[in-house]
């Protein structure tokens, strides 16, 4: 499977629970790591550490590098960099999602938080800018409809390595198993 | 296209901006209303509201309704309701989501914001059980990968009727039209 992994940029103090839910739909939904651009928050670290440490798997939170520096770094890496953004090519009506998928590349996946630089949308910063529709919306659910499209639903499957804890599914009710 | 509306329980004061997400990722993914099941929060119908009177639509917010009520008078229209929750049929691997469409009725679906009663997952409460992935998770995302998959991307299609502001599209940069 191609690696995937989460730019968010623009992250406030206030905005510790829904960068928190960014990084837990990052993880469930397939991506290995997160890189908190320009910001640092400590909480939000811990707050996905505790989930790993419980739930299993490698995902890692990055904190404090400047956005530039992580588009290069990727680049220089051979991966490219797919900007989420209503204004962007509608996954549904454009080739977007096949064009990038073809690239067979590692993906980095910009989401803002609030209103991003204009270099977000050039090519020094994105290959793709791409709009889970053309709508206002969340974040976190742009990145949870991409991760779901761009691994077309396997990420669901995944099994997290050292798990504590798994969940195992049932019609009714709540059931887990524990190492 | 069948009618989903979502429920959205246990909403605090401290949730105003999570919340503000989830009803925007209905809106945006093709779901009619959202009820705030057991609470009001005057903010967040605003954020709402401003929204659909600039993008269109008739996204509607409801709040205050006991949550058994809403249910109840869900299932006396005929509809059917599903409980998103990691604990859940997982969407990728049961046939959950092939049960509920053939049932070809309108959805209402249950998110929660913190931990819900274990009535939730009752027979009383919700006819399925969905799990987006059986980890720790965003309501947002689960619902927009959800309702991306109920709706099978179609909803991304959707026009909104007496938009003042519509998005064009690009490869790069922003446009948009305004009437």
């Amino acid at each position: 499977m191609r690696k995937a992994v989460v730019l968010r940029w623009g992250h406030r103090y206030r905005d510790k629970r829904l960068t928190s839910h960014v990084a837990l739909t990052a993880r469930a939904l397939g991506a290995s790591g997160l890189v908190l651009a320009d910001a640092r928050d400590d909480k939000v670290k811990a707050t996905i550490e505790k989930v790993t440490a419980q739930w299993g798997g490698d995902f890692r939170v990055e904190m404090g590098r400047h956005w530039k520096q992580v588009v290069s770094d990727w680049r220089a890496e051979g991966g490219i960099i797919v900007h989420l953004t209503a204004y962007g090519e509608n996954i549904q009506t454009s080739d977007v999602l096949q064009r990038l998928k073809d690239t067979r590349k590692d993906v980095l996946v910009i989401v803002g938080s609030r209103k991003v630089p204009s270099e977000f949308f050039s090519e020094e910063a994105s290959d793709y800018n791409v709009a889970i529709g053309n709508q206002p919306h969340s974040e976190c659910s742009s990145l949870a409809v991409f991760l779901d499209r761009l691994f077309e639903g396997r990420e669901l499957l995944r099994e997290f390595d050292r798990a504590k804890v798994r969940v195992i599914p049932q019609k009714r009710g709540k059931k887990i198993s524990t190492t």
